[in-house]
């Protein structure tokens, strides 16, 4: 291990994981990899999220800064099948930041939060000297209730399982990318920030037979499915002509040298179904508007334990990795 | 109103509580003045409190910004009167910040909340490039349980109400700001940073005699009185010479020229009583390891509504206002 903070530390792929399993979690005791905590509270299960966004730049195509500080708090509680309701609003402002600039911001927040039903209930304002922030960093944090006898996990997982992608992979990291290179699109294109909690919703109508769902922020699908693949020790067979990719994306990574695997996504969920019901939530999902492109992409396997493979377009296969060292630094 | 943020919006007095009147709270919504929201989850009474820290230098006589951090959120859901459970950790670390820095941190964020008796539960970590953070921010959100009846609010106080306060002031403030500038006391001055958690159990035995408390962090016990005058419409009359005060930190404060009465403190607690209950609560609150020096130092009037009288030891009467400006920037 380094002994000092890389930019890759803050990733989402293999040194944050290092850095969270060999100092963060054993001292603090927070579990890795949990989008949000699910929590009794005498007769009530909540869920408890935290995230600090710290994206650069501030303002893009189809979002800013104050959009995916709601918006990614409202997912991470959406995704454990909690109800969002609250959140803080933790702001640190870097001296000589324009004020119109965090108006806007706040009144992003404020649509943002209005579009998710979602209430901004307390929040904290600190300002750091010039030169020792960037801008504005943002904390939310929020409180989800959890109804009924919703259980997400990727114990739940098992061989057979199908995995649905709710929508088209990249498009946040890279209309982030393109705005920090001045790169345009024709068609443009727009970062997919937005609440999922209503998508959620309908897939939750499946019941028992969704067994678990991520969001695949930081690290893209990639690392998200290298995750499940390890908690929930099976193996992840996964078709790359399945996966949705609009061509904007696919030609922007080409060009950059990225790979859509693992680029950040902001608006989509994957999810493990069992496979009777796949075919049927699929069709739910299609039918809702933030769900229009969702596919299935892949299958469970039994083994090997732990891996996701990739059959490829070109008809080989290719063992998936999480995200090492930082693509894409500073993206959410 | 300036058209950018200045250091003094991050002060706890009066540029940041116009930045919340104009700006945050019309757009979201947020009450202003909360130490936590107390909110309703089906049959749950809940508090729900955000609070970033960006304290400088890190580590400080008495504690570190990870002690501050857990502290600091451990006493926001206390004051309302909740039972603290439940914490997050909301990491931004600067590219090049030294693991054994994050280490430490996070040592005494482990013991801090092992101390107070509450569970961190979930977190986040972001890493911004050098030269764009300040080694490390934190943030913690907090969520307690409230219990009974208790409901604590300005709109509770009542002339004749006694006003205490738990302990010395100005001891954190003045021990950061003399870290800041090598300064040394002897004997050695201490951040008083500490949970306050047991010592508001004790004080809510007094039940509904207590009317409100507040923890006066940044902008001082003269902030946090006002606060309370205005809210409660009525006029608070302090006594110069009861207010405990440590020898080293009227020094220091004579020396820097502060005033110890605006100096953030982060283990004491005011708390307004009714008349008949002051005496004895008083007595409860000296029994208690943390609340031995604590001293009743005012009585509550009808008017002047919203003003803060000082009786100084000189026999004059002083008015006190909000901190205006910065007196100690990032101090937490």
């Amino acid at each position: 291990m380094a002994d000092r903070i890389l930019i890759g530390h803050g990733s989402g792929g293999k040194l944050m994981h290092q850095l969270l399993r060999n100092l963060i979690s054993p001292l603090t005791g927070i579990e890795e990899l949990l989008d949000s905590a699910v929590l009794d509270i005498n007769t009530c299960k909540i869920a408890f999220t935290t995230d600090s966004y710290v994206v650069s730049p501030l303002f893009f195509p189809g979002g800013d800064i104050g959009t995916l500080a709601v918006n990614g708090t409202v997912n991470d509680l959406s995704v454990v099948g909690a109800e969002p309701l609250f959140l803080s609003l933790g702001l640190i402002l870097e001296e000589g930041f324009e004020l119109k600039h965090l108006e806007r911001i706040l009144m992003s927040i404020k649509s943002s939060a209005e579009a998710a039903g979602i209430k901004v209930v307390t929040g904290d304002t600190k300002v750091v000297n010039k030169g020792k922030g960037d801008g504005i960093f943002i904390n939310t944090s929020g409180i989800g209730i959890i109804k009924g006898e919703v259980e997400l996990t990727p114990k739940n997982v098992r061989p057979g399982d199908r995995v649905i992608v709710t929508g088209p992979i990249g498009n946040h990291g890279v209309a982030v990318m393109a705005e920090r290179n001045s790169l345009k699109f024709d068609p443009p294109l727009y970062s997919d920030t937005r609440a999922l909690n209503d998508l959620v919703r309908e897939i939750l109508k499946a019941g028992k037979a969704v067994h678990v769902m991520r969001d695949p922020t930081r690290g893209g699908l990639a690392t998200t499915l290298k995750e499940i693949a390890e908690e929930a020790s099976v193996c992840i067979e996964i078709e790359e002509t399945r996966i949705p990719i609009m061509p904007q994306v696919r030609g922007a990574c080409e060009i950059l040298g990225l790979d859509p695997l693992f680029v950040a996504n902001e608006g989509i969920i994957v999810a493990f179904v069992e496979e009777d019901m796949a075919e049927s939530l699929l069709e739910t999902i299609r039918a809702h508007p933030k769900g229009k492109e969702a596919e299935m992409i892949g299958i469970v396997r039994a083994s090997p334990e732990g891996m996701v493979l990739l059959n490829t377009e070109m008809g080989g296969t290719r063992m998936i990795e999480m995200l090492s060292g930082e693509q894409l630094p500073r993206i959410c």
